[in-house]
């Protein structure tokens, strides 16, 4: 898979370099480049902004020198016969980045990020790529950040990871928050290693039981506990078939029941009054 | 502000060097410390993890190293007085990070960051430092990253931004998506900056009118149109009254309609037909 990005701030970019990704790149797995914005200013003064047509405050990214900066990325790409490119807007207006889109971006030769700074990129730039290839416009969560770098950051390693022979053996995603699979929509509970006892705190004495069924029922139980706290709409959106019994069982002493008034709006099951907001 | 971060991977932290952060750093508004998490481990292998109890795949980090170092950033802390601590542990089990969360973090003087690897640290480690200081266990989103080190990233630019002081002038958070205000609960819409022609792409005539109060309701429905389509959660979720009259023709133009019985579980609009999910 090859990467471009786009930036007046390369040197955020360095965390590609390590860990996971940086390994993936050492072995041939991922190709990446970094381009610096600035080299397609006209100026003296490398100018990339300007103010807001209309009016109001911060500054705005100019065409030129993202038209100019992405046509030599895509040239280079192309001449290389990469493959189809997808360009990547990193914006708190875009759509939720989840692991769903990780999962799609994994499966596409090439991706483009863009990451802006600013109040973002003259809008006619992603409207001319929009001619020519895919763009995702995805927000990685609803909070606001300085610019698109650690998006990028973000997208990359959630993306990576999901590449063939990138996972080592110390990893896995079999049992992943958000991954499919039985604890699909629930978040992990808690995990505990060697030693035994620290600082006078043991670990729950079915983990030592060796009984695989009591092990995973203890685990569900955990994940359905801390989903319910942490997550509530991830529980509230499950169709009651995605429990068991004893899940069933288990949100019961939560506190949670069936919701039939809600279900026709995607809502199957009712918080416990006490957590509700 | 004081920040400490305990990783195995502390040259993903660069990123604290560059753009905004970096300068808060320079002008003596942030006081970052990255730590090595592999300094407190006690063999010769420097070995930080161990095979979970009760089976599994994976490794989980062990409390030891974990303990000391946090012993040691918090002792070094102290004798500073710098205040009271908070320790933020990034994991998709957590809670969502928000804006409104940014906002809280922002107020206090002390962010201690556990950015774990693998399956996650110890829980004794969490439930140990729980009893002395807050915890706030945070997700950044809905996908699987292969540690911590982004969302430490990420968290650490959403808070700085908000420091007193550190915003410069090219930069404002008054209209930022997911900012109190007119704005509130919509994302932006599109921005335009000179040239008025690129590539035969011309910007919105009402932009050039000088006419605010136009430019304002313009802008308001390019947001409502944009957050219709990428996050109509946002939109079901707003009350009636978030809405004045012209919004409200801009949504039935957009086909959403007020939904009475949804009113009851917090939805307030239906969404049209055709993009229902």
């Amino acid at each position: 898979m090859r990467l471009d990005v786009v930036t007046i701030f390369p040197e955020y970019l360095e965390p590609l370099n390590v860990s996971l990704v940086g390994k993936a790149r050492a072995r041939g797995q991922l190709d990446v480049h970094v381009h610096d914005l600035r080299e397609w200013a006209y100026d003296r003064h490398n100018t990339v902004d300007d103010t807001p047509y209309g009016g109001g405050p911060g500054m705005v990214m100019k065409t030129g020198p993202w038209g100019d900066a992405l046509d030599s990325a895509l040239a280079d790409g192309y001449e290389r016969g990469v493959g189809s490119p997808a360009l990547i807007v990193p914006t708190p207006s875009g759509r939720p980045f989840t692991q769903e889109l990780a999962v799609e971006l994994s499966e596409r030769p090439w991706l483009i990020f863009t990451p802006a700074r600013y109040e973002g990129i003259d809008r006619r730039v992603i409207d001319e790529y929009a001619t020519r290839m895919p763009v995702y416009e995805v927000s990685i969560g609803d909070y606001v950040l300085a610019g698109g770098e650690a998006a990028v950051l973000v997208v990359t390693e959630a993306v990576a990871r999901l590449l063939p022979g990138v996972l080592g053996n110390a990893e896995s995603h079999r049992d992943d928050s958000f991954a499919p699979g039985a604890m699909a929509n629930l978040l992990e509970g808690p995990v505990y290693t060697k030693p035994p006892l620290w600082r006078g705190r043991d670990i729950p004495e079915v983990l030592l039981s060796g009984h695989h069924g009591k092990i995973a029922r203890w685990r569900r139980d955990e994940a359905l506990t801390r989903t319910a706290a942490h997550r509530p709409d991830l529980i509230e959106r499950c169709a009651p078939e995605a429990f068991d019994k004893k899940d069933r069982e288990m949100l019961s002493i939560l506190g949670w029941a069936p919701d039939p008034e809600g279900a026709a709006h995607g809502r199957f099951w009712r918080r416990p009054p006490a957590v509700e907001e």
